[in-house]
């Protein structure tokens, strides 16, 4: 049986949050055999939510290696000779994509991360502005779209300053989340971001809720990711539609709502530019916001907000699986 | 045409399987239109189910070598560097996914077999106790997540034995079903089965019911595993979605259920930890759950309750297909 | 807009053909808007049907070499180390699949092709045995399940011989239908074919009609078969769901049905044992057999009775595009 | 909220696109509240299309070289062995395939782009040269199936050349718009094209509508392509059914159409003869088609027909990404 309405009591942790958090929750006065049903209710969201959604909007193209995943790559050039249509491919994210997926979440009124490739930002400074004018939080993905887990210390910590450095310049925020290239971050990576002054990173698929892990012995928060809720599914190109994108989000959705009613929840949703900015795509997610938006308790925040809002929540799971990494 | 009420004489073989059988066979009186169809009907069951149906549940991660198998292995790091996002997406396994299929099969009243991986109940003794107290099966499933098939008779004896007892040490159960790492067992693995007091194996694919071959002459039951019902199907997590998984499982029943008019029939059920314990996985089940549950004669059971069920009964079929490795 | 009612005018070119053509054709009386309609119906088969489906069932388990394409395949075990799981993959085709398709082709008064491995008949002769009495079309698939397209001509003639002598012994059927090993004959196949008195093959993918081909200047049958309606496209097991099968089914049924009231069309469908014979694709099939059989003028038929009835109509098309090869 | 009816004024830019386009523009006059939406509807079409689609039909079989990209070629023979089932599988697209999809076009009474290969016109003249009769564009795709990007700039001006001239010879068209093999297309392709007099190219996949680029400083046009409504997504022949096509041919447009109030958008959707001629893609088509016919403003157009008419429209975008190469 589903619970459809709960009394929402927003318990906002920061001023920061209270502004730009984008909340579907609705207060709606019931008849008393449905209020009655709010008492059993276990909220564990300090803003009271049933279900957290955080989605994020990776900005990378102009950014790509040569032979960067896409639906040429399977079958590449010789090195050396620059694939044009591949290339096309991934402008597509900065022509259409980004601008289309823009228009949606202003359509939904939602706020959501976007991940920028510093180089990305450089090569199409109106992307990356058009982006954070759009009131969306503009999170750090590296200066470079490359490998990051083979990296000294110093390396490392030189690639990830460059690139807050560098997309701040163009869009006057500094990120305070990390996402590594292809997830794939290396032993160093926290301490470095923790160095840098960052308070998130997302590279963990480890949690359907964000959790506290310890570097140096400190908080730092994990917002977890998934490949499920992702476009990424799609970067071949083949062998799928949009429509099992769509039933995937719906069918996650059902779920983590209902046990949204029992502990706290969050859904990671990911679009990339140049995927999840095609048409059908965006599409697909039009008929998923419309879908949950019916719903009471469902709260789309920024990972900036969430992270802010729990982390120093003492109802915050901490979760030490990589401590032999941190210390 | 569908025979939806069948009247059933349960004839259980043991006090063990009368205790822990988790049956949804209905005896409901019908008018005398109904109750004639029943006089047709030839059930091949001892517990008279028109079919039973069998879920799995591997509990393996924690145990997991350098490049198993995930989203990630595609792609792979070079030897010695650790995938750390690949790493978080096998420990939602035990973070999320075997608690929300507990819930799962709590919710519907239904017992499950759980082959449990030695190193990943070391790791993480909880799940694994979690598991047993749920009243499911603990079975085996090696010490070790690693090839089976190119061991010697020895050291097979010794990684099935050192799974058993750890497993035993942390659960109290002792498994007496085994499964070998992706089902590659060798030559040898029934006898060593047989000499450790294993029951039964599933690692075959050959038939919709369980049987009997014989090692050095004695008795060993087979009950079948299958690929298609089973969420590895998505283990590189693309080109794919839940509701495909969905879809599966309901028309594999409708076909068996209407086949155990006729004769004994079982269906068998995967689920990984870190896959079938995604949200939309288990919505998937919930969905094919409440679908069957609406049919008389369908009875969920453990495997440990089967085999015992069937070990002795005349009717199962003998198969000695293997003869040559099992004499 | 779509004709429902044909009135067919049987002309049967033999009385083989008469006897065991499996006729779904009906002649039903309409009023006199719908009889209208009839004479605008141009019918190009023999037999006056709407439409000819064929059903091709592979029957070649237990002749599979190692490491033949399966589940398995993709992560071969080293040569010489016998793949226990992947034969008892291939087993199953044996123990049930086989035996269900022939409850589905009975239950449904059909009859279909089956193209039988020698090795697989000595293997199992009773599967063999019960596919022959069924009524079903014992076709040849050479003796062994073995490359074709690199043996001489002598080679190829021997292998071939040795497989319709092996299955004629067990069988009492002599095929005169040909199934190449993955399709793939070689240069001197339709010569050695013509040299055995075959009267068809059916290794093309050019057409939805049966056509001739000249082979050392006399006719040679050509009954196309195709990889799309073929569950073939599933023998790894993964990617895919049944009912994505009978939506394939169904559409490629719907437009060649249209087409067949203006000229003539072959829907060729295939089974393999193993594959196409568990219970969620024979559901699908079933399900597909239901929806065809409500409508008029679609035929169901072996392979060699629409060879016979088309051999030496006028209306066959002849295509010579191998002519190269076949003078 | 979805505007169904828009007055439109058509703006045709030459007598030729009032000749040949297909319209499906209806002019419906409307009750009061109705209409007045009409006037917030900005068209940016100069015919005052709400979408323009253009569908590609690649005619290319019979100029495909040993293992070209098939279902058998991930599992090619050995260089110099016919592929015979492969070679039929191609051919299928001259005997079936290209007649099929005109049969669908004469009937939705929609024209479209065909990309033709030279050698498959010479191989097939009846092919191209029904293709031409039915008032279809004829545009160039080299003189053979081979790689484009790799040849010196007199070579490449040599393959196009020959390839638009052995294909008027045949269908007395001249091709003034080119598609390179694989849409790879070399750093001097532009500027060969620009010099045998080509209007525009369509390999690019960056944007959802039409635009200039600057070769060596005169506007040349750029059709995009798209590998989202392609059936080249099926060209292996597995891991998919049609109706994920016609899905998402349905999910693109509803998005494209409704972004079409606002700005200009076109939709490019393809075949290939051997692959979209199959029964089951026409009948996904023809749904398809049912369905966009049934909107208003809806246009069907020729390539060259679109690129006629906004070549010296100064609402064209222009685009000089890849500038460097065309100077």
């Amino acid at each position: 049986m589903k619970i459809k309405f709960i009394k929402v009591i927003t318990v906002l942790s920061s001023l920061f949050v209270l502004s730009s958090c984008t909340s579907k929750v609705k207060d709606e006065t019931k008849n008393e055999t449905e209020t009655k049903v709010e008492k059993d209710v276990k909220s564990y969201w300090p803003n009271g939510a049933q279900l957290v959604i955080s989605v994020s909007m990776q900005f990378e193209t102009g950014g790509q290696p040569e032979g960067a995943e896409s639906p040429f790559s399977g079958n590449p050039l010789p090195k050396g000779n620059p694939d044009l249509p591949a290339e096309s491919w991934f402008r597509y994210g900065a022509k259409e994509g980004v601008f289309r997926m823009l228009d949606l979440w202003k359509k939904h009124s939602i706020h959501v991360t976007s991940h920028v490739v510093g180089e990305a930002a450089v090569k199409y400074p109106d992307v990356a502005m058009a982006i954070a004018n759009g009131g969306h939080e503009i999170a750090a993905h590296g200066i470079a779209w490359d490998d990051q887990w083979n990296k000294t210390y110093e390396e490392e910590l030189e690639f990830v300053k460059k690139g807050i450095d560098t997309v701040e310049a163009i869009t006057g925020q500094r990120g305070i989340g990390y996402n590594s290239n292809w997830l794939r971050r290396g032993p160093n990576t926290l301490k470095v971001l923790q160095e840098l002054g960052f308070l998130y990173h997302i590279d963990d698929l480890s949690r359907d809720e964000p959790f506290i892990t310890k570097v140096r012995g400190k908080n730092f928060v994990v917002m977890p990711y998934t490949l499920r809720n992702n476009d990424i599914v799609n970067v071949e190109g083949k062998h799928w539609s949009p429509d099992q994108f769509l039933t995937q989000l719906k069918m996650e959705f059902d779920q983590l709502y209902e046990e949204g009613l029992k502990k706290r929840r969050m859904m990671s949703i990911s679009f990339h530019d140049r995927i999840g900015g095609s048409p059908a795509m965006v599409k697909a997610m039009d008929e998923f916001l419309n879908y949950v938006q019916a719903k009471s308790g469902v709260v789309f925040m920024r990972k900036d907000e969430i992270a802010k809002m729990i982390q120093n929540d003492p109802n915050t799971p901490i979760d030490n699986s990589e401590e032999k990494y941190n210390n």
